[in-house]
């Protein structure tokens, strides 16, 4: 057990305040590439592990300590929410989720519904735990995906490349679309909101493919949505990010969303990509976690590379550009904590 | 037969010289989409027809005609070099391309040979047989991958999504990438002269894959590469367009490598892309080519963003942003190069 006494470091810089060293928290920091995780996942599917507040409490919690981050992230799925809303869930080894019977018509939308009471509540339950646990020695991350992503999810039906079924349906049929996304903004608003009240001290909102669209298509078709949800949980009071891939040439937009942070991936380099966002924002990232395969000597040449571009200017989060890959040694992850404090620790 | 009269008006475009109305082609505009292509591909394998200079002259030419567009791309694969130069390559139904043994340490390096003479003749042969039926009537694009983008798909041994393999390879063992790319450069510089030799008046350099990239990444680890390739064209005299996709935050040091224009994706505005490239380059680009499959309004309304972008600045050649996917309606693509050269015919 080792987690900081400061616990409110990461919370600070979301706000843009002063802090006496950049705080570091890690996308995926809970996953297969820890033999703890490996362990309880032989044991137990992903959505057991997700809806059991217990379990999802105990990865949540022996990830930060074996990692010493400055924040600790709720460990759950973002496609509970399609689930509750009544699609079927399934993970399917080398092929990442499934979601059965995507949709892509009217009658495939008829059959989403509000999530029945208590049916995301297990999300909750494992923030409470975590807290009590943590007795506010590290804030809890809640989090959902916005709008977009999830979005795209129930139309694909799991992952995608091109994102053929979502444009379709956004170009061919923008009712159906905004009647989509308007029953996932109500949803995720709620979701989000319930997190908080259980004890999530900051949330964080995956639009993890929006980096597909067109600028003026995210403009017309997404951060309408977008904005809503930033708006729903603004009275909540706690710090907001707003996390995206291949965004280069969206930052702008995405900034008008709403969140305090914008969170970005490595394609961009964080100088730049802060001018975009405008310095009113905090910005988090942005590691290629490719690095973190590599000796680790790059791996601190290129974290020093992002702390330089970050220029000691309030708001920097460090983290990586997407979440940690599966092959990364454990041992990477912790050194680059210490390093990353040690480098910043001297202000 | 169709072909405009005019026909340096693409190449006057990338030289950034006033031109009558704004240029435009398509990547991939030879393909499954189109019926003519699928017939051909019932009898014979995608190997055959490019190993094979008449039936690769013939796709070439019924596209042009078809479609009416500025300049004619030969027809051929990205991956022959890497036949050429030893690997076994297959295309998998479903899967796309599959080259067997990647290429991963010293010893698979050490397999790799400079092709055979005349292993890669096939494509110049069929581009002197296009020039010839073309009568100088519509400009020839040759074209090759980056060392970038080629080396990528002989680590992986095909499309990848995290590049996990290339990139490993590239931070551990450096001297083995330095080695691999030394060796691509070599022989992409050839291929390309040998193109320009048998009548190609334009060279694009695919470097689809290279917005995977960190920017410091790319600056250390590819630039000097891609810029050799571009110096050794030089001398031929025709002018290079050098594409990739995802790469909003690469724009500036791409533009260093040294082509004459930049061809962007749609994940950024084109304006946005032209101010980071530099008005000393002409832009290609950049529809989504998702937006293909929505009704024609929409396109139209996706065109004509893109040309109030370029601002009929001279050097705007009308592109997609990838190639054309194979649900797209080819009556799309007729319908938009009309749209493109009536919108800005005025001129």
């Amino acid at each position: 057990m080792a987690i900081a006494e400061q616990s409110d470091l990461f919370l600070r810089a979301c706000r843009r305040q002063p802090v006496e060293r950049t705080p570091v928290w890690f996308m995926r920091q809970a996953g297969r590439y820890l033999p703890e995780y490996r362990a309880l996942r032989a044991q137990h599917s992903l959505l057991e592990l997700c809806r059991t507040p217990e379990l999802a409490a105990e990865i949540t919690l022996f990830t930060v300590r074996k990692l010493e981050v400055d924040a600790a992230i709720i460990f759950a799925d973002l496609l509970l929410p399609a689930q509750a809303m009544g699609m079927e869930l399934d993970f399917v080894e080398g092929e990442g989720p499934v979601l059965s019977d995507p949709i892509r018509s009217a009658a495939d939308l008829a059959r989403l519904h509000l999530p029945a009471d208590g049916e995301l509540r297990c999300v909750s339950e494992a923030i409470r735990a975590v807290c009590k646990d943590l007795h506010g020695k590290l804030p809890v991350i809640g989090f959902s995906g916005a709008p977009f992503t999830l979005a795209s999810y129930m139309i694909e039906g799991g992952a995608s490349r091109d994102f053929l079924h979502t444009k379709r349906l956004m170009f061919h049929h923008p009712e159906l679309w905004t009647d989509l996304v308007n029953q996932l903004v109500q949803v995720l608003s709620e979701f989000l909101r319930s997190q908080v009240e259980a004890g999530a001290a900051a949330l964080q909102i995956f639009d993890s493919w929006v980096g597909a669209l067109a600028p003026s298509d995210y403009q017309e078709l997404v951060l309408p949505y977008s904005r809503r949800i930033f708006e729903a949980v603004r009275p909540t009071g706690v710090p907001t990010i707003h996390f995206g891939t291949s965004t280069a040439g969206l930052l702008g937009r995405m900034a008008q969303a709403g969140a305090d942070v914008i969170a970005v991936d490595w394609r961009v380099s964080l100088d730049v990509a802060w001018s975009q966002i405008g310095y009113e924002h905090g910005i988090q990232g942005n590691l290629d976690p490719t690095l973190l395969l590599a000796p680790f000597e790059r791996v601190a040449t290129g974290a020093s590379q992002i702390l330089r571009a970050a220029a000691a200017r309030p708001g920097h989060i460090f983290n990586l550009g997407h979440g940690v890959l599966a092959d990364t040694p454990p041992e990477t992850l912790a050194n680059l904590v210490e390093f990353v404090h040690s480098e910043t620790g001297s202000r």
